[in-house]
């Protein structure tokens, strides 16, 4: 469908963002299709872009939900998810969002280390119930072989080595308040090669055998998420051998794959449409910019990310070198550096593309901006799922104090 | 005073900012002496932290503000300032922001470019009056003399160089909209050697003589902001030094010195009040996961920056290094790297200093987490400024469109 963008803008305004939900829905249906020849259930990972209508869509579809705060858990549930379809993640779970996850009954806890076993278990028995848990490992997929996830599978802060977690599995099955039902791991994110998560998922469901052998049964796998998309090149992960990788793996071993794609089913989708304010030439260099900023898109200045820039609107005329940046005070608010652009003019639309995750998720209010508008294109139609806060909004935590 | 942080907690929560009051009067009244031989007006700059009763506090010692968006100017008028207080800077005006602003009849707006000018030339003559301008000019101090402003005066998108500067004041002289009242410069944040912004100012108060040349008399001489403080050690910049090189620039001028310190007044006065959720030691690498995370202080995963943290209530045991970290599932969420710190307990109270400046403001709903509270203390109290978000703010502009 060609969008009307200037029909947009005039009566939602500049800027927003907006997502094709068919194309998240087809790519829901195509990774699902890809691991048919098993029980599989995808877990739609919040954390990517949380607006509410689009979990709505995702529940209709029969996506589970991977969350890493007991508001994501919210999310999901006022969504209309089941909570026998949500599963709860995070290095730095409390012990009231514990306390409410296991109240509310999902599926089951993705544990991060020790400590927080013992917390969950000290929680269940308060509760009187006991705690569905699965424990993310770090499989150490070799760094040697795949130097790109060389970022630290022994050194960042998620997951329990494999013997740490062998030993948590056998004290979690001899507790009266723990059940271990799964194992998670996910290797890093934006994995554009298959080779290393199928490695990992060899290397985890050894452990899978080696419990078994334990007397300790699990039922689901996790593979986690992490399946990248191009954000220069229009190319896509190959999902067929995505699947077969993982199961292969499996061969031999009756349990529910659990995946949690984020970013490969909501990034392609959402564009971040602004408008150039101004175009500025300097002796130096030429700035176009925007109304957007980094309080909208933080990726570009947060990872240096690339995103492709249309201008749907222009003539091509006099392309040259130019820096798109928004109006935040800071250097670092940028969305693209010396980018071939053609001249732009004063209100002309601009396209941020690939803008769907982790866009207004980690959008902020910094310069006091008001979060912006989210609109949603389905069957042929658009529509708004989130409005434009409002200055009042923005301060209603505050105002109340003033007067003191 | 000293604070019972456990007594805050407990009445208020964890994680929480809370700010110094009498620091930050503390600091404004020295500034304000150090320039006291000329007239001089301190514009407090919103966008290190526009808390509302912190503005209030400072609408009381009678400071102006600096705004960079209509939203600041919108908090700084709800807070009690005169509109002949208040300037608007920033690259990225809209046209609906100019005409607000002028409607307001703020004190003027600082010109960022020439087609700014003339858009806000244009916005001037609908509604028929003359904006009061001042223009952002990049001296251009020798970056060979000060490498650490190397990031680029000429290679950033703020400003104008000084002899485009001047033709746009005559542009603004002549046109019947236009009233060239201010010029502004800024050379870089976090400065703390003021050699070059007393270049800087020599270099402008040459462009201001020039002007009166012209018969463009200049009314207000604004330095800017970015008087610095140093992350890691206690040090100050020397407030008389730093008064005594721009006053010595202005010699034989009659102008108003405009300063705008936002970092410099409010960054010592907060703190970001957290506690230790668990201590993962993995075979690598010692982790403290606490329950702040980079949602609520950005400054560390965007700018690897540096903030002292101190555990109250630690007995200084077993100190090794670790990583502090949030539970955001990003590996770039953390506080501080390779730190020693001592062993800690769960529950344990962390503050993470020097977080007044850009802390706050820059937090978001990533992970869909809540914005956390605001506390002052002032005169030996201590009151609340800003409530937690609830989840139900959290989702309102969402909500509506759920059951379309």
């Amino acid at each position: 469908m060609k969008i009307d963008y200037e029909k947009l803008r005039a009566e939602f305004k500049s800027p927003l963002y907006i997502y094709d939900f068919d194309d998240i829905k087809q790519r829901f249906l195509r990774l699902k299709e890809a691991f048919k020849a098993r029980k599989s259930q995808l877990c739609y990972a919040l954390k990517a872009n949380s607006n509410l209508s689009l979990l709505k869509m995702l529940v209709n579809l029969d996506s589970g939900f991977d969350c890493v705060s007991i508001n994501e858990v919210k999310r999901a549930l006022r969504a209309g998810a089941k909570p026998y379809k949500i599963i709860f993640s995070g290095v730095a779970k409390t012990k009231d969002e514990l306390k409410e996850a296991l109240s509310l009954n999902i599926l089951y806890i993705n544990l991060e280390s020790k400590a927080e076993m013992l917390c969950l278990e000290e929680v269940a028995k308060e509760l009187n119930l006991k705690a569905r848990i699965s424990i993310r490992v770090n499989p150490n997929v070799d760094a040697k072989t795949h130097p790109y996830i060389s970022t630290g599978l022994h050194e960042n802060k998620f997951g329990v080595e494999i013997n740490e977690a062998k030993a948590m599995y056998l004290y979690a099955k001899k507790s009266e308040f723990l059940e271990p039902v799964g194992v998670h791991f996910h290797i890093g994110s934006q994995l554009l090669d298959i080779k290393p998560i199928a490695e990992a998922a060899t290397i985890v469901a050894t452990l899978v055998k080696e419990l078994k052998a334990l007397d300790i049964e699990l039922k689901f796998f996790d593979v986690g998420g992490g399946l990248g998309i191009d954000y220069e090149k229009a190319e896509e992960p190959n999902l067929y051998d995505y699947a077969q990788s993982i199961l292969a793996a499996l061969s031999g071993l009756d349990l529910t794959i659990l995946l949690e794609p984020g970013r490969f089913l909501v990034a392609r989708a959402g564009t971040l449409l602004c408008s150039v304010l101004y175009e500025k030439q300097t002796q130096y260099k030429r700035f176009v910019i925007v109304d957007a900023a980094m309080n909208d898109l933080l990726r570009p200045s947060l990872y240096n990310a690339y995103h492709k820039i249309e201008l749907p609107y222009s003539k091509n005329l006099e392309p040259s070198k130019c820096d798109v940046v928004g109006g935040i005070c800071e250097s670092g608010d940028f969305f693209a550096k010396d980018r071939v652009l053609p001249k732009t003019k004063e209100g002309e639309i601009m396209l941020i593309k690939d803008a769907g995750a982790y866009g207004f998720s980690m959008s902020s209010n910094y310069n006091s901006r008001d979060k912006i508008c989210e609109l949603a294109l389905e069957n042929s139609k658009i529509r708004m799922i989130r409005k434009r806060q409002s200055f009042e909004t923005q301060i209603q935590e505050e105002i109340e104090f003033l007067e003191e």
